[in-house]
């Protein structure tokens, strides 16, 4: 059993119910002994969905599942099992899929169609639909809305902690909620970082506007995350409206002026999440944000602040609390994105380390051992180029790592 | 001290003089005590030299210097350095580069723009070229031909082992020699991963057919291994040939058919040195082959060998000794190239683990748990779509590699 992150939030959100969505948890002992692994949901008729899925080329059969039904945007139920991804299992596994859905839809009295599934766990082990089969009435018969620290706990690996956000936004006088929960911890990396995670509101939001404002809002947030640069091959993303606040006019319009407010609300949750889940980066002791300026785009910001947090030698550095801003050199380098190397400048919180392409004359060493030393650390690099910029976070590379890693599957 | 890697050679591979060659080392008292630091090589009249230099945007000083002589094609002698990088040194680190090659110049009896420069060690430490002073007029006066082994001794940072290696070609009747050394242990990955390697050819050939085979011959050696997939600042890989085997004509044009021989001991040379580097990765234990086949082109079968290489989910399962192939599907599929998943095949050793996409049925576990004791893992993938191969070479990702570079500058 591993123990709490040290950079895990002090305790579970205080999340309170979203009209329109109830929940339960179950034990099927998919993989794990002794604790809830299965999650289902159901949603309130009339529901929307929107998702943004893996772009890796070996995809799990959940995310293949989910891909093929959120062009519909209709959804009135959610199934997530941790233990097993049902990932590259074949036949088998699209069976698995198939049969799962039917076996929801049986226990909720909707259709197949309607069900979204998410799996995570080991790849490659078939997973049996038929271990739902004893659980899902069971589920189906005693639903709740407000049990969200054991949603959230029954989707965990590797995680340490269960992972959930809340915002509530004004619209037409209405507070409508968004709630979100979410795993992950290893295997996390853009293109999707998530793992998993799911947002939930009871607003009233057209399907194409809710997928576009998700979409958008995941480049910043997931998609601006990594732990080991690994992408995971179930990584999904799913938010589900169920328009069931009372009084609210449905936002479909991307110009509609109440847009606004529900995206900021949707930007603020989904990045709760994405730090949650790098807080719980397999081994992490460091919390680090990076953030590149004067870079030739946003895009290319991207592209060199992700080169920095993936470097094995900075995430060592970090672990060993060693302000070694020469191995940030290295990883600005090798991104191969324009840079400007006799104009670059690095900071390591307030402490400029590096100055037009050379150690600072006035930087201070025991200021940045001092900052190395604190459990959050904020990176800033001027590659001295442009005007655009971009940040992302990450954790630090620690033995617990690669321990974690190194039998996670035994 | 780091304890010597278990992957390492035997011994030192046995290195007779290169006609037209001569060198010596010493202690400089750049960063290390007790230890020789400073390797100084000369050339016979008419040596000729190519080079291939790392691609990162904040190269150092001494690469700029390397790469603005290259083309001229001539080389009398090569300096090299441990303990500082003199990367990211600006202005200071340009003049440094200066002096030094005229330092060398003085001491030789040559052109600076005749000497080659290369530092490996720190990055963002300012080098003082002064601090050669006092040795290189000594060395000048002892220079040999044989002492190989203490010549590679003299570049070693974190490296637990020096590396050489050696073959004779018949050119004309007349047996030519190539010899080669190494240094390179973390900041290993392509685009060159070298650090630093120099080979060393009594053989007659002209710059500019030099630096194609030399190009070429790079591509499957010191581009197809990878340690922690950070490229330095400082990558050089530098080829003389002093022309000095007598009898021997020049090779001059690529059709020459005893270039054929030629290229073919040049290819192994690197190969044997690029293994070398891969087998002293800091913390290695096992020494990984990674074959990917089948793929869209060879470039594309790269890509993905050098996704698999990359993944530390992948490094910390063979660390584990864990047959962990699932962590390979993720890897493959993170690659982002053209690959089938209900087609791909996955092999340990002569062991099929997965198998059109699914877990093979006839897959043995026990097996394929020995192959993973192995400290040489051979892993090779097919992922169905095309005849493309590309094969690389990585170690393990261990606790040893965090603890190394935990506290490597400090």
């Amino acid at each position: 059993m591993l123990s709490r992150s040290p950079l895990a939030p002090a305790r579970f959100a205080d999340l309170a119910p979203a009209a329109g969505v109830r929940f339960g948890t179950a034990a099927a002992g998919i993989k794990y002994a002794d604790r809830e692994d299965v999650l289902l949901m159901q949603f309130a008729p009339r529901t929307t969905v929107a998702g943004v899925f893996t772009r890796s080329r070996c995809a799990a059969a959940p995310v293949d599942w989910c891909r093929n039904l959120i062009e519909r945007g209709q959804a009135r139920a959610l199934l997530v099992n941790a233990g097993n991804a049902n990932a590259f299992t074949g036949v088998h596994g699209r069976k698995a899929v198939r049969m799962s859905a039917r076996m929801v839809a049986d226990a909720l009295g909707c259709r197949p169609s309607e069900v979204f599934l998410a799996s995570t766990g080991v790849i490659g082990e078939p997973l049996e639909a038929q271990q739902f089969e004893g659980c899902l009435g069971d589920i189906a018969g005693r639903l709740v809305d407000d049990r969200w620290e054991a949603a959230a706990a029954a989707m965990m690996t590797t995680d340490t902690y269960p992972k959930g956000a809340t915002r509530t936004v004004d619209l037409d006088g209405v507070p409508v909620r968004l709630n979100g929960i979410a795993k992950g911890s290893g295997m996390i990396a853009p293109d999707m970082a998530t793992m998993l995670a799911f947002v939930f509101t009871d607003a009233p939001v057209a399907a194409p506007l809710l997928q576009r404002l998700l979409k958008k809002s995941t480049r910043t947030s997931f998609n601006a995350i990594t732990v080991d640069g690994d992408t995971s091959t179930s990584d999904t993303l799913l938010a589900f409206a169920t328009g069931q606040a009372p009084g609210v006019a449905p936002l479909i319009e991307p110009r509609d002026r109440r847009v606004r407010a529900f995206a900021a609300a949707l930007d603020s949750l989904l990045l709760d999440l994405a730090h949650q889940v790098v807080r719980d980066g397999e081994g992490a002791r460091k919390f680090v944000e990076i953030e590149v300026t004067g870079a030739a785009s946003a895009r290319s910001a991207r592209t060199i602040a992700m080169s920095v947090a993936n470097s094995p030698l900075v995430k060592t550095a970090v672990a060993g609390e060693d302000a070694n801003w020469g191995r940030i050199v290295m990883a600005v380098g090798k991104a191969g994105e324009p840079a400007d190397r006799d104009r670059l400048a690095i900071w390591f919180g307030d402490v400029r380390m590096a100055h037009k392409g050379e150690r600072d004359p006035g930087y201070d060493e025991d200021a940045a051992a001092a900052i190395m030393r604190r459990p959050e650390i904020a990176v800033r690099i001027d590659v001295g180029v442009g005007k655009g910029r971009f940040t992302v976070w990450t954790c630090d590379l620690t033995k617990d790592y690669v321990a974690i890693n190194g039998d996670y599957r035994s």
